[in-house]
C-alpha cells in the first residue's frame, strides 16, 4: 500500500486551505471528503469578512475554492472516513472504499453538535458502527438498523441489504428515501440502543426492534469517535497554535478545532496545520535518515 | 477625546482582516498604519496559497484588500504608533500625530526586521525575501544566499536546497550549522545586496558572490518595547487560540503573534482577534451597565 504524506479529511475551507499549502510544500497529499465541497459554504447567503473577496455569495465562494483546487491540480477523493487509527509512525484510515495509510493526518471535518444516542458510546464496536461498507461482513444473515442522515446513506443501506438478512432504515431527513426492496423504511424517531454484551434492541419513540447491529451514518462523526485517544477541549479537538493535537502527526483545523466558526479563520488554521504536518514529515525524515546512518 | 472601541495597529492581512470583521460586528474602529498597506504584501511576487485567490500577484492581492476596505468604508489612519499604554479599562496610544484612546487594541504590526542590510529594502520582492518556504519556487535552478539567524533557518536552507541550484548559507549565530550537503556554509559577514533590476550580487566583508536571491531569515524584534508588561513567547507576543494576550483588552494576530508567516494565517487570526475584541467590549458594557444599575 502506498503511504500518503498527508491525508486531509474534510473539504470545507480548512481542508481546502490545508491541501493547497501542502501542495505548495510539494507533499504527497490526499484530500478526502465530498467532491461537492461543503454544503454549508455553497449555501451561505453572503460572506462579508473573507478579506480579498468582498460581499461574496456562497455559491461563488465555493466556485472560487474549486477553481483554486483545479488550478493546483488537487483532486478530491470522494470517500467517507469512518476511523483513523494512530499506528505510531503512520495512521490507518478506514474509508467507505477500504483502508489507506498516511504518515500524517489533518482533521478538517467541521463541527456537528455531538448528539449521541443513548447506548451509542457503550456499544461502539459491539454492534454500533459508523460505516456499513466497512462492517457489513460481520452481520451476514443478521438484522441491522440503519440511521441515515442523507441520501448517501441509502446506498450504504442497499449495500448492507445484499449481505445481512434484514435492514431497517430510519431516515433522519425530509426527502423520501429510494432504497432497494431488501431495505424496510421506517419513519420513527431513534431513541436508544440496548443490549447485553452486544447490541440486542433498537428503540424508537414508537417501537422496539430486535437487531444485531446499528449503523449510524452521520454527515460528521464526532472526532473523539473518529480517532481513538484524541484529546478534546469540550466538544472540540484540543489544539495548540500550531494546530497540533495530543497525537504526534495528527493535526486539526477549522470548526472541529473550536470557535469562532468563520471561513477565514478555518482557512488560516488549515494553512498552519499543513505547514505543521510538513515540518513533522521533515523531522521524521531527518530522524529516520539519522538512524539509517547510525546502523 | 473620543474613545475608539477597537484600535487596530497594522495594515497587513491580519490588521485588514481584523478591521473588516470589527466593521461587520458594528464596532467603532480605527485601522492605524501605512495607507499603502503592507510593502511585504504588495511586493510579493506571487501568492499561491490564499484560498479563493489562486496564483495572485502581490500587487493584485494588495489591490483586492484595498477594494475590500473601500467596499466596507474602512479608512486607514496613516500614523506610526510608538507606544501603547494599558490604563485599566482603556489604552493610551501614542502615535506620530499625538495620543489616542481605545477600549481595546489589536496588535497586527507584523514582522519588524531590526537591522537592515544595504540594498535590502531596495531589492525587497526583486530577489530579497524573508521566507524560504514561501518563495523558493521562484529560484528553481538558480543561486541563493541565505542569512540565517538561528537553527530554524537551517531547515529553510535545506528546503531551499531541494529546489534551487546552489545555496550559500551565512550563519549569524555561534552554533555550527547542521545542514544538508546541498547547502554551503560560509562564515563571512554580510554587508550589501547589489544588482540592477534584480539582485545580482551578495557582498560580504570578505568576498562577493553572484546570486539571484537573498533570503534574510531574521528573528522578530520585541513588541514588548511597544507595550509595557506584554508577555512574550520567545520573540512573539504570547497569545492563546482566541488571540488574547496577557493584558485584558489587548489582542495580537498575524506575524507578531508567531509563525508561520503566512497571509492566510494572518487573515484568519485577524478575524479571531476582532471577534474576541468584540466579545470583550460586550462583556465590559454589560458589566458597566450592571454597576450603573446597582448605584
Amino acid at each position: 500500500m502506498e503511504r500518503i504524506d498527508i491525508a486531509i479529511i474534510g473539504t470545507g475551507p480548512a481542508g481546502i486551505s490545508a491541501a493547497i499549502t501542502a501542495k505548495v510544500r510539494n507533499k504527497n497529499l490526499m484530500l478526502i471528503g465530498k467532491s461537492s465541497l461543503s454544503d454549508k459554504v455553497s449555501k451561505a447567503h453572503q460572506i462579508n469578512n473573507y478579506p480579498g473577496l468582498p460581499a461574496v455569495k456562497g455559491e461563488e465562494f465555493s466556485k472560487k475554492f474549486q477553481e483554486h483546487l483545479n488550478d493546483m491540480k488537487i483532486a478530491i477523493t470522494d470517500q467517507r472516513v469512518s476511523m483513523v487509527y494512530p499506528m505510531g509512525e503512520y495512521f490507518g484510515i478506514q474509508t467507505s472504499e477500504g483502508m489507506l495509510e498516511a504518515t500524517s493526518v489533518i482533521l478538517a471535518a467541521g463541527f456537528a453538535p455531538d448528539k449521541t444516542f443513548k447506548g451509542e458510546n457503550e456499544f461502539l464496536g459491539r454492534g454500533v458502527s459508523y460505516c456499513a461498507t466497512c462492517d457489513a461482513q460481520f452481520y451476514k444473515g443478521k438484522k441491522a438498523a440503519v440511521i441515515g442522515y442523507n441520501e448517501e446513506s441509502e446506498l450504504e443501506a442497499d449495500y448492507l441489504a445484499e449481505i445481512v438478512e434484514e435492514v431497517l432504515y430510519f431516515p433522519m431527513y425530509k426527502k423520501e428515501p429510494v432504497v432497494s426492496k431488501g431495505v424496510k423504511v421506517i419513519y420513527e424517531k431513534p431513541v436508544e440502543i440496548k443490549g447485553g454484551m452486544k447490541v440486542e434492541q433498537f428503540v424508537t419513540a414508537q417501537n422496539e426492534y430486535a437487531v444485531d447491529g446499528v449503523f449510524i451514518l452521520r454527515e460528521v462523526i464526532s472526532p473523539v469517535k473518529l480517532v481513538p485517544g484524541l484529546e478534546m477541549a469540550g466538544n472540540h479537538v484540543k489544539v495548540n497554535l500550531q494546530m497540533e493535537t495530543n497525537i504526534p502527526g495528527l493535526f486539526a483545523c477549522g470548526d472541529i478545532a473550536g470557535k469562532p466558526y468563520q471561513y477565514i479563520k478555518a482557512a488560516g488554521q488549515g494553512n498552519v496545520a499543513a505547514l505543521s504536518a510538513a515540518a513533522y514529515l521533515d523531522a521524521l525524515k531527518r530522524k529516520n535518515n539519522h538512524n539509517q546512518e547510525e546502523k
